[in-house]
């Protein structure tokens, strides 16, 4: 199999590394061949090249069978009136590959308890998938600007809301067969229409699955106090944004959680939720996991190895409850990048 | 002074009348003239004559020193394709009376520890106000609808942002000086537009008063990380709504938790965070005490009574210290409407 390494910025050249030995360790373990290509995006990029998401970059993610990428953007890149930026690499590429499902999934770990803000008793048994659409709303609308004013038009089409309904119902009719979707249709057009929509698919395809409606303000705080209560949550791209990385406080850190961007064709991009995180860049402290169960998803998605992206999934696990965590988890004994990197190798089976 | 009184739906009732009740004890104990105008306001004023907001609640409420609101909203009237919505209604007055800033302390009370969702370390000294920019955005912008798509349009002119980062600033300086501003600066151009504003206004203005700025997606995440962190978190509509019943969370409740909406005016606009609820409406078992502490809002900000406002405050307090508390506080031994009404009522000094 063919996968593009996109290392990005920030912590993202340190945490695709640990991820990469994972997937070496993986095609060693049982006799696959991964032949791995490395190319800039982001603000690497725009420092390699002048733009961030390079024409020989896309090409070589277009002939992938699977994209694994760290993180991309920084302060160094960031001023508000620069032409352009890190995150616009990201975008373009999500939009190119037509990934408009992103797959998010949170299933607190025994270990990480302590670390989660949220009391623990809330947490056992919580599992829950977010679909969040990638590839429309208010992200990819047009924008403008003037002196006196900006806007940003958030436009979805019943297409494209159908489709990433569809994929949501199907991937809980592997799960627990519920999907809440997320809206603010008491007061948005777009909200209405995917109301409407999603409701229609439901009833139309997926008469097996229980599909109930939240509103998005509703859903910050039931995500809180009744996580258990969710399955399958699918929302618009923003709403996405922004109920993952709360819930990714139920897991107890951003640095824990992978995510699946996927479309119609075979190619996925492979990434970790959290962010460039300047401010720990360089250190070797960074965590890994989001990366390498970044990579688990990868085999099971786009290369269809079930059975290895368990594998992985158990030698993170393992790792975590052999209590070797970095320092998001635990500050007082904190492992570094490498040592949670090798105790992930050392329990792969 | 003359109030305005707009019940609303479900709960709205409910919770209005328990706070007027403190309202009019506020009255005679403190010998003020309160007089009081009930309105129609939401789906009982659909029901009543067609429309969320009848003129004469409008020309009502612009005449009074301040509105006191329920709640709207309710599945008698949330048929998708109805063409008037009770939320219209609220959206309405809030625009017409130009409210732009929308104040929502939150401060967690060691009675309600037990129901919130946060573990309790992290509430201590818990003590922010978020200040929600409420009559622009992607609330008030042009809206489409064809049978194809949807389309919602959010715009902020720089006056706009102008005067809701003043007020967050003011604010700030009878507190800790401390203001976060939140926005989606690496995707939105309103975003990008927001920040250059805020970081304008802090810098020639208020030079007293540390600003930083923080993406609104980590901004879900920290706010349950370290929300002893924050003091004025100031924000663009829809980031509002969601980050604040999100924040509610920190405070064990919704239901505890009140606002004042307020412009150039002296006349505001006071509700509880929460919504009409119909699942419990008619039961006599909501919590008052967001309506309660929204009087409280309403005795600072609109009447300049602020010895009356500690006043209210403070029996809200005794009431919860008493162990008074309705359901959502606690499930097992709960209190009622009236029972908690009667507590707060008995502990104003
Ligand atoms: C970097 C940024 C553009 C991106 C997003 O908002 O989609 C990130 O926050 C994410 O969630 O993947
Ligand atoms: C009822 C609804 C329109 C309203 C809003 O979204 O502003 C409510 O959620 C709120 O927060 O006051």
């Amino acid at each position: 199999a063919e996968i593009v390494v996109l290392p990005g910025d920030g912590i993202g050249p340190e945490v695709t590394a640990a991820a990469v030995a994972v997937l070496r360790a993986v095609g060693e373990r049982y006799r696959h061949r991964f032949t791995l290509h490395e190319h800039a995006i982001g603000g690497a990029a725009i420092d390699a090249c002048g733009e961030p998401l390079p024409e020989k970059t896309l090409t070589a993610c277009r002939y992938a069978d699977a994209v694994l990428l760290g993180a991309v953007g920084g302060p160094k890149w960031s001023d508000p009136r620069a032409k352009v930026r890190p995150e616009q690499g990201l975008l373009a590429l999500r939009k190119a590959l037509g990934l408009y499902a992103n797959l998010r999934p949170v299933r607190p770990h025994p270990a990480t308890l302590g670390a989660a803000p949220i009391k623990p008793h809330l947490l056992s048994g919580v599992d829950l998938l977010v679909v969040r659409e990638l590839t429309g709303g208010i992200y990819f609308g047009d924008k403008t600007r003037d002196a006196d004013s900006a806007s940003d038009v958030c436009r979805y089409s019943v297409g494209e809301i159908e489709r990433v309904v569809r994929r949501a119902c199907e991937l809980a009719r592997r799960r627990r067969g519920h999907v809440t979707s997320v809206d603010k249709a008491n007061v948005l057009e777009t909200s209405r229409l995917w109301r409407e929509t999603a409701t229609r698919v439901a009833r139309d395809e997926f008469p097996d699955i229980v599909l109930e409606h939240q509103l998005v303000d509703s859903m910050a705080m039931h995500l809180l106090s009744r996580p258990r209560a969710f399955d399958v949550v699918v929302t618009e791209n923003m709403f996405g944004d922004i109920l993952t990385d709360e819930a990714s406080m139920l897991a107890g850190s951003m640095g824990l959680l992978p995510s699946a961007s996927l479309g119609d064709e075979r190619v996925g991009l492979y990434e970790p939720i959290h962010g460039s995180a300047p401010d720990i860049a360089g250190r070797g402290i960074a965590n890994p996991c989001g990366a390498i169960l970044s990579v688990a998803m990868l085999l099971r998605h786009s290369l269809g190895l079930a059975l290895e992206a368990d594998c992985v999934e158990q030698a993170v696990s393992a790792a975590l409850d052999a209590g070797v965590l970095t320092a998001d988890l635990a500050p007082a004994r904190a492992a570094s990048t490498a040592q949670v990197t090798a105790a992930v190798l050392e329990h792969l089976t």
